[in-house]
């Protein structure tokens, strides 16, 4: 064997080599690599004929070798599952005991907000739809990928978004990139430096990306209207018109027109951040602003609500003036998005598979509102639930004073939620609204009844 | 209608609630969206069973509705593909003309580095492996994602790394993040502020992300002997031991053994980027450095050049103390890799199906370094190829100052690689390397031939 470390559990193949093709040499180099933690204990073998062909031996040999070391215990041979390591060979010894993740005790009940419910990934149609894409996807597909991502996906999502969201765009001007967070690290601060508008209440995450960045955050009141977009005074505002986050409601009429006036009068732009806009359950419709001004609004969409964060996947629609500016910060190749999961997207998209996904969970959902409307008003009167118009979550507003109580109580009840002042821009000067942020998409179907339930139990009474 | 622009192009199933389910609003507002541009040319309209349902309406109403649209040229009902927008239609209208991507016209031979052969992405067995990974997964995979990776992976790799390239690491120890280029920037400066030393030649994309970074880099002279190590005055080091990129030849087994030891006594670090790890045609084992001791080298990889770019996967193995930290740059969920694509390559690692794939492609590029060796030896005796011993790309080594025409040359015979002086740091102070980087992994197999002939005529005559 060569000096212990240097040479140490290098490709078997290559190792073994060195044995010069003799029986016993290769049983004992088999040997010494199991002992030494080379060959892990459940690894699996290569087939004696690959090994056999690889080394220039006899197939016979290699065989005899692999039968003497299971004799000994090293090796075990289990039908169908090819030749492992035994589990009594000593392991590879980590230098020091891994770590726990720290963290409490998983809650009982999950209604956090953000999450769609894992349980409903529709893993059949997307295995079907990444057949089709896989099997006729051109070769350059496997090759350095466009930073704008794959057409395929680009050419799916401008119709798709016209059709659905009121998004007017081209291929060109769309860049796929890994979700929400990518696309604001994209942006900010190369592209757009700052300062920046944002809402009062939003996700602390995102205002912890703009902090990293070096880009001051101004809070913009929101009132029921939504963000109160009068008071805007720099030209960049980062928004979530069709569905305010957490608070819930649709920016109104006006402001939408206001917002977009404000951009062109200011050289400025709008970001829109279309998060849940799929799920609406009344009638009244919300498109997308971007499609008022598509050289003043920056659109950004994920799959993360929709199909699943797992995915990975976003996009941003892009004002003309601005599409390589993003592509200089992207860099020259795709770097980031998968491109097979882009191209499954497209297929999903294109053949309808999207739609009919986002039908299911739209009704699972609007079930979920409605059952959590009705224990409330059954059991809770005194709580208002609001933004449930739309989206995955709704906000139960409470007096002022008791939100923090309420979420302690909550976490008594084994419920795991978050309190509006979790979303509160710390230099916000509006006054403080108590209340809970209940996500209903989160628990799988079987526990969500118990969840609401738990929900009602841990509420404060009128 | 509603006002132009800001209820535009939304939901169908809302736009059209509002007709109040008359047959020929339904059919105006359809018309309507179709001339506006709402509903572009292609695009596939939702069955008319779900639209009625989802409107409120009788099937007939809608389906009527559809027919008349058809009858009328709007639409086009295409048996077994369902109602789609007519092409006839008036096109979505961009704001500005699309731009063309600028750029040479493509040459006709592509021998650039770092490129696997596009053609040989194992579709069938990758889809089989989805297939099996997805039917098995637990629900929580679709949820946010543990920023180390999917443990299904780090167990694989954990495995695989130690078997093939003699890695000592434990689960928990590793990261999976979008490629080499990600680990670059979760390490830099966050983790490890540099100043670092770097080969001097290298690729310009990671001189080009330290740069972005703020981190200095100083160039280390290369000899025969791969990195000159005992010039090494920082204590961080990024290296590529097992086949120097691009010159190609192994770091030797005493500067392995000097730049671990260094490491060790300056508190320092090895990065160890191993790109290419598992292609190797000779017998000598070239085993990763981490193996000699993993508290003192960060080792990183990806499937790259294994499988594909296109993937966007790649790993850290990280010395205990730095996980925590790297983690803290990444975040607390999986915002990258896609968790789909990871489940994948846990099954493709587990089953064996990458054993397969890398033996078949390690066969494909040892005949392609096979011939080209040969046609030089036969056509351009005076032309020495080096670091062939492994990888998918060989270095000509040419007189000194006759790299520059000789990469005109070959752009003359339509082809495209690049010559070491843009692989050279630019405060580099070793004497210039001349000669052509050849990368024969890139062309298709029915190409490579052509290729290497065109090569041949391109060469400066002895």
């Amino acid at each position: 064997m060569p000096e212990t470390g240097v040479n140490s559990g290098v490709d078997l193949h290559l190792e073994l080599a060195a044995t010069g093709g003799r029986r016993a040499a290769l049983i004992t180099a088999l040997r010494d690599a199991v002992r030494a933690g080379r060959l892990a204990p459940g690894t699996r073998l290569p087939p004696y004929r690959a090994l056999a062909a690889d080394l220039g031996l006899a197939r016979n040999t290699v065989a005899d070798a692999y039968a003497e070391l299971v004799a000994e215990g090293w090796l075990t041979a289990v039908q169908g599952s090819g030749t492992r390591v035994a589990e009594r060979a000593e392991p590879l010894a980590p230098a020091r005991t891994p770590k726990k993740a720290p963290g409490p005790p998983k809650p009982q009940h999950d209604l956090r907000q953000g999450r769609p419910d894992a349980t409903a990934f529709p893993r059949t149609e997307w295995l079907a739809a990444a057949r089709r894409a896989l099997t006729v996807a051109p070769h350059d597909a496997f090759g350095p990928g466009d930073p704008r991502g794959r057409p395929e996906l680009r050419a799916a999502l401008t119709q798709y978004l016209a059709r659905a969201r009121g998004v007017r765009t081209s291929p060109d001007r769309i860049v796929v990139c890994s979700g929400f967070a990518h696309a604001l690290r994209l942006l900010f601060p190369a592209v757009l430096p700052g300062p920046l508008a944002v809402e009062s209440y939003g996700l602390a995450f995102h205002r912890s990306i703009f902090a990293a960045a070096g880009v001051p955050t101004i809070p913009l009141a929101l009132d029921e209207n939504g963000a109160c977009v009068e008071d805007l005074d720099v030209p960049v505002v980062v928004l979530t018109p069709a569905h305010q986050f957490p608070t819930g409601g649709p920016l109104h009429h006006d402001r939408r027109t206001a917002v977009v006036g404000h951009a062109r009068a200011t050289g400025g732009l709008l970001v829109e951040d279309d998060y849940d806009g799929e799920f609406r359950y009344d009638r009244k419709p919300v498109g997308a602003v971007q499609g008022l001004d598509p050289e003043h609004v920056v659109y950004a969409g994920s799959v993360s609500k929709s199909l699943s964060p797992a995915l990975r996947l976003g996009w941003l629609v892009l004002p003309e003036h601005l599409v390589d500016a993003v592509l200089a910060v992207k860099g020259e190749r795709e770097a980031w998005a998968s491109v097979l999961d882009q191209l499954t997207l497209a297929e999903f998209l294109t053949s309808g598979a999207y739609d009919r996904h986002i039908r299911r969970m739209r009704q699972r959902y609007r079930r979920r509102r409605d059952l959590l409307v009705g224990a409330l008003a059954e059991r809770a009167p005194h709580v208002v639930p609001t933004g449930v118009a739309a989206g995955l979550h709704a906000v139960l507003r409470l007096p002022p004073g008791t939100e923090a109580s309420a979420v302690k109580a909550a976490a008594w009840q084994g419920l795991a939620l978050d309190g509006l002042a979790a979303f509160r821009h710390p230099a916000a000067t509006m006054s403080t609204m108590d209340g809970l942020v209940v996500g209903y998409a989160t628990p799988p179907e079987h526990a969500y009844a118990a969840a609401v339930d738990a929900l009602c139990r841990a509420l404060p009474p009128a």
